[in-house]
């Protein structure tokens, strides 16, 4: 597109960020100078209290704490305590959330508790469009269950809502799908997932922090999520495990270990799971990288979700409009849903050369991600992107598109992009 | 016992620390001033280095770098290059050590690995005083496979080699008691295991950094340990696996995610097992917990484990003979094994008021720990334990047995003691 059209976008880029109530966020975080950062939906940035909050951790709890600080720091409590204040995110009232292990592992147990609340049934339901590692996790579920089968949601087969039936045990939905970026309406499908007496296993990874979850109103059973997209938690932090309160009777898994026991400290021989959702957890938590999350809850704790959300939709609104002629002309798919209610926090363009052009991006510091085989993906949390950021990020795609730069050797080599 | 005879044990315990070759190592750790710490054999305490090892995984790799420090910083690596790390110290040739998750969860991948290896056969074998999430994680794999069964060495019953016949399909083995302190023959135990056709597990969590473990000479199968008791890594830094090569080649375990997949960023449906020993990887590990072991590992990087294990039977030693009249005369029994190669890197005291007793020596500096129902802890790390500490912990003990200050209200109370 030519300057004078950019020259024009740039004052209503500048007029949305002067009008934009939640402007004063970005400070809270440490963004590299110069860089647009779009790949907030993969790894979060660093809250600047994240350095406070680490240090207090190591140099006070551990180092002059010691091992008092498992009681006196509330590190043995901590599955619980962030997992409220996670919960305050997600919809979930206190004492249905805990901090802990990774998603792959929390699918694991929540698959298996899920089924086990149906022990008659047999299938569990889920899309192959799920991040893999859902799909891969319910492999190791079904190898560890008599009898159980995985049928999928596939590109031209029966919709995920046509699979369900009187022999589903377990649907697992991606809430928001890690390559499109569409979102699944939560209420109206537990409502039938419950309809046909099957249990909602929800994927939270790409939603929560983003997004209202309303995971009690929706009377989900349980969800799964992460805490290193849009909760900014820092490298792998832990994931998280919601099971609603009326399942907490029941609530069984195989992940049995001695922090999921009703009594730690007596050191019984046999196991016996603790009461309500500590039956989640299984050995010790990795403490510094649990305990980041504070500072990202507290840099937007004086905002709402639902104040977040919209911003999130006015950016991904605002880059669609500016790379939607781009896409037109070189010939790229946006594939993220246009209407608002079927639209995550991020836009997905489809190009088969995409991992060269996000990798001219880069080099010019904007900063994208890339799913093979051909989907680049670009984050909009709207706590520290500005609109200015949004026309930056689409007059450079416009450059490196038309100006044949991700044409370039140095931006064909392959190499792994996470 | 009276003032003079510790008089006398001063001048004794100042030369110890005098002629001790490794004393240099102590200034590399923060020891709160004034307290003897002997509980290192649950909560290491900071290498000093750990707080710029954080500061740079946090402020310069994930602050500044970003997404691209998962490949630049090495982070998607660090399971295998920290785990040949942690290799060097328990005799590993490089390639079959990983570090992740919990010792809970890596337990359940090995037993369900080696009972992989043994399809014909149906029983684990363990011991009853196993630390109990051993136990715990040992029925979660029976549950989750047809047919198995868990026989235990029990007090009074058939000892732990008497068990094992063709019946048995994995031994899981505690290299050191957590409670006593004793000390198994790794060599030995793994012989009979194999001429009964078995597969050995050992769990090192109370052995790994304290004495020479060689797992590659005992010809051991498969191994778990701990990182934040003698390797210093924090509190809940993630556990190791440790897989000999040879079977590598029908590697299994149920709990399939990405970071353990072939090709991890083809984004495939289905999941197939990477080659090597990252077939043992789940889920996207806890990066700033993980990494710190890196400043503990360089902090006796420049000792020897035999030196090292040398200086902590010296400490033991001392501690048995100081207390030894002490246990004596009030009735307390030293339940760590006295022949050396019997004996852990900790010495037990067995004493039904044993919880006040701890209570009171931590209110006096000495900090030692409790496990139910009677046994008292002290572990004698000698990286930064010195004789003169020695010293201090026994006639420390003799004072709050002696004055029944043990018996005092406040130290009475009950509360969780990690």
């Amino acid at each position: 597109m030519s300057d004078t059209i950019w020259q024009n976008h740039a004052q209503e880029a500048k007029r949305l960020d002067a009008e934009d109530q939640l402007s004063h966020l970005r400070d809270r975080y440490f963004i590299p100078e110069n860089m647009i950062y779009l790949a907030g939906n993969s790894l979060g940035p660093a809250p600047k209290a994240a350095f406070s909050e680490v240090a207090k951790a190591v140099e006070q709890e551990w180092a002059n704490g010691l091992v008092a600080s498992w009681n006196s720091a509330g590190w043995f409590a901590m599955p619980e305590t962030i997992g409220d204040r996670i919960g305050q995110l997600i919809g979930a009232a206190a004492g249905q959330t805990v901090l802990c292990d990774t998603v792959s592992l929390n699918l694991f147990k929540t698959l298996h508790a899920a089924a086990d609340l149906r022990p008659d049934r047999k299938v569990i339901v889920a899309e192959a469009s799920s991040f893999p590692t859902d799909l891969y996790v319910a492999e190791g579920v079904i190898k560890t269950r008599s009898n159980m089968e995985l049928q999928l949601e596939r590109p031209g087969g029966p919709m995920l809502e046509e699979l369900i039936n009187e022999d589903t045990a377990v649907v697992l939905i991606n809430h928001v799908d890690y390559k499109t970026g569409a979102l699944r309406d939560m209420v109206a499908l537990t409502r039938k997932i419950h309809a046909a007496g099957a249990i909602a296993i929800w994927d939270l990874c790409h939603s929560a922090g983003v997004l209202p979850v309303e995971l009690d109103t929706a009377q989900a059973d349980f969800a799964v999520g992460c805490t290193y997209k849009y909760l900014n938690a820092g490298p792998g932090a832990p994931g998280f495990i919601y099971v609603a309160e009326r399942h907490h009777t029941n609530l069984s898994q195989p992940l049995s270990g001695w922090w999921g026991h009703a009594a730690p400290f007596t050191f019984e021989i046999g196991y016996r799971s603790a009461p309500g959702i500590r039956a989640m957890l299984t050995g010790t938590q990795p403490i510094i990288s649990g305990r980041i999350i504070n500072a990202a809850l507290d840099a937007i704790a004086d905002v709402s979700m639902a104040d977040l959300r919209t911003k999130n939709l006015k950016l991904t609104d605002y880059f669609i409009k500016l790379v939607a002629p781009i896409c037109t002309k070189y010939g790229a798919t946006i594939t993220t849903p246009i209407p608002h209610h079927e639209r995550g926090g991020q836009v997905s363009i489809m190009f088969e050369d995409g991992y060269p052009v996000i990798r001219a991006l880069m080099s010019r510091d904007v900063v994208g991600d890339f799913r093979a085989p051909d989907t680049m993906r670009f984050g909009f949390p709207p706590a520290y992107i500005r609109f200015t950021d949004v026309l930056k990020a689409a007059q450079t795609l416009d450059d490196v598109l038309s100006n044949g730069i991700w044409e370039n050797k140095e931006y064909q080599q392959k190499g792994a992009v996470t």
